[in-house]
């Protein structure tokens, strides 16, 4: 994992609640990141697989998008070798995630349906 | 509360727990407003003082991302009669944000943990 805490990277000490946020929010935070880390929680993928589940993402993206996370110790990739493809699978550490993706799904299907009732 | 979401925009009826990750993240996604989303859950606050809480954001980003929370029905500007300033706070609807807030704030403090041992 080569990543570091935002407050970390500053050379900051400091941990409150708020800096914890934005901690979190350096590291996994942008349009993309937990949508591919929720699509893969769900298990091994394919790019185009990938791709296609979190809409409106183009390949150029992705590709960036799961490098960071490849880099960061979210995702790894590998030789699937019964079907001869590569493939992606979530780590151990990013299914510590699992909260923060699960408040997040929970949240917007209240909001979705929150819009509708308007 | 005048935004929609994703699916909503794109004229697509499917709910799913990727695309409800993703919907919530395009409401309240992006660097900056979870956390001060996260500062004004702590009290009302002046325009300051909320700079002061987050970090590394300026003036600029922050009165857009007012502008946006405020017409999105998260926040609240509203002149505090006692100090004859303005202040910002958290509506109702904010609060539903709670558990997201929560997650990450739990998720940040122990990724910042697990860097420092590394």
């Amino acid at each position: 994992m080569q990543h570091k805490a935002k407050h970390e990277v500053e050379g900051k000490n400091c941990i409150n609640k708020f800096n914890a946020v934005e901690d979190a929010l350096y590291v996994i935070g942008g349009r993309w990141r937990l949508p591919i880390i929720a699509v893969l929680s769900d298990g091994n993928k394919r790019f185009i697989e990938i791709q296609r589940s979190v809409k409106g993402m183009s390949a150029k993206v992705l590709s960036h998008e799961l490098k960071e996370l490849e880099l960061n110790g979210f995702v790894t990739r590998f030789l699937q070798d019964e079907k001869h493809v590569i493939e992606y699978r979530s780590t151990e550490y990013s299914r510590t995630l699992k909260k923060v993706v699960h408040a997040l799904d929970e949240w917007g299907k209240n909001h979705l349906i929150k819009v509708r009732q308007r």
